[in-house]
């Protein structure tokens, strides 16, 4: 057994201190980091760009199967997606934590590691934040800034009829990870003495546990010259996610089912719980790929490059949002991805 | 018995879009607010500060005695005062939460009227945020955001040996306040029947539930050319938070027990707790009026201004610390300001 130190040996400004004693800046636009009322940055002429998110305990993650260090790293990452999604570079992020007294220092210790990896891996420096103590369950909570060019962010409203639509990576790989940890979770509570079984599976968990965020897709599109006309990251499932670009530039889309990348491990994955792997990528959401539209002329550009799909087009408003099976039938898309307040985490797909 | 609307009526993107329908932005620099993955702003020429506060049902308010749309109000102000304690504006903020769903549409309603009262009352922008459920408890994260003219931000290092030590307000009536609270909150639950006895006590009260930020102090530093050496807001109590100056800079200080400004309903209030009134301004804390320091030159600028005291002046650390009482007595100065890892809000000063 590991050592335990009590939270309370620290107190509320010792325990800050110990936690980011080890801050390496690496941006010069931190003119001041943790450690006063506020921190200051500078992006010298370019715009700011601000996301936020609350992760909480029993509603966006469980400890019983997530490691702390795996939780750092994408609290601080499903953030960044947010700030690469306006076609933007996360420059600083802040972090601010409720625990209970049945976190250790050390536990804490684990859980920063994350999220100092997580800022070195994309270049970010954590900059502030607030540390509390909680009645019950551990509370997150992730502001990340970013900067970008003026006026070259990309909004969701942006997409116009005729334009490509394209995805990032694979989909429906995180939902499937769920669904194993879930399983292993039920046999585990009933029959703590049956071994895991996730062999072959370490693709859709990681998938899970430790997202990433597109920043090659930025880059690429720096390097090309590509303006995407409209962008989101797929955090709610690519239905619900296409469908929120639809609303907002006031178009319809059309969806080809076999154009959907879907990774090898995820429909063997799918098919061991009889589950459709479109449904999943359509619905399964986590999967923080980025979801765009490019104009029809940026075809050749984006074609070659094995990390880009191009799923589909945009259409008019009347025609509606529909997706079209291998077997050539139209259906209407829906927005069935994961809503906090009705079911929780992980709607089953339908 | 007042409509009361399911949270779930509304589903999570129905929820924020119709807590966040009638925002209206007041800011130049607000470029894209609420709506997309992340907002934008862009502050022309300016730095940017940030400041981030977790706010949590149990710990940080309670809600028994705290009116929903005061608790929005407050949650707003406290981070606002940090970013003038840094000598900046407040220009956005975020704001997330995590309810569950004993509360209706209408008590978030009530909640966000006070986060947009204090949105207008200080010209911020609310920019973005996060909506979610929590199995528990109300959990509330804002971040501030605001500008400053390049490298006149004021932090709390750099104070030097021989500079008056300033604080606006009074202090000491939020602590006094809570505990007229708490005794009301201890009776309620004892004997329901007994009708609440804070007559005479809105002010004191008024302190806790609706505290206001500092502004105006920072607008008189604008007119009288006042670049204060170090400054902090005071939201631990004076002690704690002097000595984060003292400690920051170097330096120790010598502080005037009968400089500390009080105000007459809180000392009288102190007295039916049978407390000294210098204590609660010592250790009570929230009080979010700003200490800071100013060069000996300054003091015919700041001497005029009813709202601001000189109760001291910096020392070399190797004084260290110390409080003069109103008898000639030297005391060394201790932080006893809230600590929320020892013993939740609101330690009785000693």
């Amino acid at each position: 057994m590991s050592h335990r130190t009590e939270i309370s040996a620290y107190g509320e400004f010792g325990l800050i201190e110990h936690l980011t004693k080890n801050i390496e800046l690496q941006n010069a636009s931190t003119i001041e980091g943790v450690g006063d009322d506020a921190a200051v940055i500078d992006h010298f002429g370019k715009q700011t760009v601000i996301t936020t998110d609350l992760l909480l305990e029993g509603i966006h993650f469980d400890l019983i199967y997530t490691p702390l260090k795996h939780l750092g790293y994408k609290s601080v990452v499903v953030n960044l997606s947010d700030i690469y999604a306006m076609n933007a570079r996360p420059t600083h992020i802040t972090l601010s934590i409720g625990v209970s007294n049945r976190f250790s220092v050390e536990a804490l210790e684990e859980f920063y590691e994350g999220v100092y990896l997580a800022c070195k891996n994309y270049g970010v420096d954590l900059i502030g934040g607030d540390t509390s103590t909680s009645l019950k369950g551990f509370v997150i909570s992730v502001t990340a800034i970013g900067e970008v060019t003026p006026d070259k962010f990309v909004k969701r409203s942006s997409a116009r009829k005729g334009d490509l639509i394209c995805v990032s990576g694979d989909l429906g790989a995180a939902y499937i990870g769920l669904l194993f940890l879930e399983r292993e979770k039920k046999i585990f509570l009933e029959s703590p003495e049956v071994q895991p079984d996730l062999e072959g599976e370490a693709y859709v968990i990681g998938r899970l546990l430790k997202p990433e965020a597109r920043k090659d897709i930025i880059d690429f599109f720096e390097q090309s010259g590509i303006m995407p006309t409209a962008m989101i990251d797929v955090s709610d499932g690519l239905s619900s996610d296409l469908l929120h670009i639809c609303k907002r530039s006031g178009l319809g889309c059309l969806l080809y089912e076999e154009k959907i990348p879907i990774a090898e491990e995820m429909r063997l994955a799918a098919f061991k719980f009889e589950i459709d792997p479109t449904a999943c990528a359509l619905s399964g959401g986590e999967d923080y790929e980025l979801l765009f539209t490019i104009r029809q002329e940026d075809y050749e550009k984006v074609s070659g490059n094995p990390a880009i799909s191009i799923i589909g087009y945009m259409t008019e408003a009347a025609e509606g949002s529909h997706l079209i099976t291998k077997g050539g039938n139209k259906y209407p898309l829906t927005a069935q991805g994961w809503n906090a307040f009705t079911t929780g985490r992980g709607q089953a797909p339908k």
